[in-house]
């Protein structure tokens, strides 16, 4: 019984044309143009959206409760910084002494806002006094950021969290405390990170129907060949976009974005296709949230179907904690999850044994995030998630090689577009 | 007296033009023309060198006790697999079973050869025949990965090892276990893994004077702003390399290329600038081989003071142990090590608070580090070594931010080039 199932499988799961799970599939497939049709509502009704314009906390009253940063332009940082300085100052003189009012980015000062559907710090500040035993390292590290910052808006260039350990090693005595304040600094001057030209190091690739420049440079990603663009580390010299593309297609994993670059499945579905290569760093998150409020185009995210899949489409979506301060700018609102769902697994009859059973780990995180309030506020994420931990079973995008290499860029993807498959 | 060195040191880290060390240094800067004088001398040197044909095993007369891999067409990787096939059917007919007889990949049939600088495989055999209980399971995944490969020599498309892995799952039970056999695979059919189109995930980036074909798309990575050209995955896809520059940069870290990207250091000092990110990608070693073969240009590597920076240098120049057969194709012989060396630390007066212990861990590879040909072979190189274990100091590149975040593109390279200060 066993070996009758095995080689029946063995059989079906050859990247044979004539499989007969591929055949099943393949043969639901409609010609492209249909397919396009379809694409061309959800960019409709996307563009129509979008430009309705997004909600803000002043708009919720929030703003004085809560607090978000922007983006703010050199000069404006560096006069940030000269004020705040003149006020310490004449705080000192007037015998008030030397102290930073920092906003606290705990966890308890943080709030998930649903009409923002993103989470946001709230308006707790802790006073950093330079007169207290307990914070004048910290106060001192504070001023130490500050004036580093201010040479950097002055130079006009842009630095790593490295670079800038490096600049003082004896004060910070490990980059994580140099990190902290820099995270402080931008709350306290109520700006991004990157407007601080304070870069990470970059990550992600882009490859598909954009243009942009890139530092002056115009950049065709459609002329990338199969490695495609790194997207780069400072948004703030990334502009010009323009694009025919119907969708971006967000895609978790290095392999899949390969698969997808090398068919040029962009030509086939005029798409966008980026990844960050597993966990979103911030210039890709930066980057997806430029394409998607520039160009007004639907995201549709393919990640793998476990937990991690999901919390990945949740920092793209609606930001982490530890960076809620931002969330206004690094958030891409609205990210349609295409795939691969749990309910993916059996409606695509993917084999048994290319499915991975969930461990105890596993399955406590996808119970935690159906208590998140992003999971929640949509049903269908709920109920797909639920099946997970019920199944207790996860499954990767390479999953779908077991019916044939391209059998993703060929069949399960166009299906998914057709049947505007996305939740 | 902590204090007033505290005060003094931080003085001296301001990253302000007239700190004095970084003055110190900047004025025995000579003009750029100067310094480009002397890289001519060494892009012709170099030139000579590799137009003089490279050593092969045939050549020490070494081709019968060891083997090598070579980059074969998709049509030869065919052929090689169907008469592969052909000959175990006859083996069967007649008889005499089926097995395979695979190339040992153990560290004991690894050799240096110090002519031609790279670790090689010997010529020891291992037969791995179906009708055993010990190889039965290897067999038949060796017989697996086989038809997958024609099936990708046929399709032309590439996939990764992880793809591969999960056309099979219940065959292969884990990727370690494919990962392997693709190896002794390569080995068998005696050709380079890349000729399988078996293709490992991109990590590097490339910026700068070079201009090559990724996929039928020309690239001018002088038009690649900030975040550089994504190095292809696929080397056979690459082609048509042309550049002005006067020699190949390769860094070990993200940050030092992000910093020499944005000064645009490639157009001050016409060169290349090539990073895998830290350790080297099989992908990254490609690309630089490739370009140093075609451009006949020097390359000059720029890593971290410690053992590690001297490892990912061997690595690149000789290879790695587990590809040892395909050494040939993944190395690039004479890599010359432009800094950060051990000796660099007080040349270049890099402040004690930026240099780390190193911790025993580091010692030990270091000294076993020592005792590798490859390091032997270079005196210059077994002297920086052997100061770093005995100051028991490292640094990393990013500790140059200490003298100004500029100081590594505006002082430390330009003068180390003036100076020919490389080994």
């Amino acid at each position: 019984m066993a070996d009758s199932t095995s080689t029946k499988s063995r059989k079906r799961r050859q990247p044979d044309p004539d499989s007969t799970t591929e055949l099943l599939f393949k043969n639901l497939l409609k010609p492209d143009s249909v397919i396009l049709q379809t694409l061309q509502s959800l960019v409709i009704s996307t563009a129509s959206a979008s430009s309705s314009k997004p909600l803000t906390l002043s708009d919720l009253s929030l703003s004085s409760s809560c607090r978000e940063v922007t983006d703010l332009s050199l000069t404006s940082v560096q006069s940030e910084i000269e004020a705040l300085t003149i006020s310490i100052v004449q705080s000192i003189l007037s015998g008030k002494g030397f102290s930073f009012n920092v906003p606290s980015r705990a966890a308890t000062n943080q709030l998930y806002v649903p009409e923002l559907d993103r989470i946001v710090l709230k308006d707790k500040n802790t006073l950093r006094p330079f007169a207290n035993i307990s914070s004048v390292r910290k106060c001192t590290i504070t001023a130490r950021i500050l004036s580093l910052i201010h040479q950097l808006s002055l130079k006009g260039i842009h630095v790593t969290k490295r670079d800038l350990f490096y600049t003082d090693v004896k004060l910070f005595q490990d980059q994580t405390q140099s990190d902290a304040v820099l995270d402080d600094v931008s709350c306290m001057l109520g700006c991004t990170r990157s407007s601080l030209n304070v870069i990470a190091a970059e990550k992600g690739v882009v490859v598909g129907r954009l243009i942009f420049s890139d530092n002056g440079d115009m950049i065709d990603c459609t002329k990338m060949g199969m490695g495609g663009k790194a997207i780069p580390p400072n948004i703030d010299r990334v502009g010009d976009m323009q694009s025919d593309a119907l969708f971006i297609l967000l895609v978790e994993k290095d392999a899949a974005y390969m698969r997808l670059a090398e068919d040029r499945f962009y030509n086939r579905f005029p798409c966008i296709i980026v990844t960050a290569k597993g966990q979103p760093d911030v210039a890709t998150r930066l980057f997806l949230r430029k394409m998607k409020t520039e160009l007004k185009l639907p995201v549709l995210a393919l990640v793998d179907s476990d937990p991690y899949g999901l919390k990945i489409l949740s920092v793209y979506g609606c930001g982490s904690k530890n960076m809620s301060y931002d969330s206004a700018n690094l958030t891409t609102p609205d990210i349609k999850w295409l795939g691969i769902r749990p309910s993916d697994l059996d409606k695509y009859k993917i084999p048994e044994q290319c499915r991975l059973p969930m461990t105890e780990q596993d399955i406590k995180t996808g119970k935690d995030l159906l208590e998140e309030d992003f999971v929640k506020k949509n049903p269908g994420w709920v109920e797909e998630l639920s099946l997970m931990v019920k199944t207790k079973q996860k499954a990767e995008i390479q999953a779908l090689s077991s019916f044939g290499f391209q059998y993703l860029s060929e069949v399960y993807l166009p299906l998914k577009l057709q049947q505007q498959d996305w939740l």
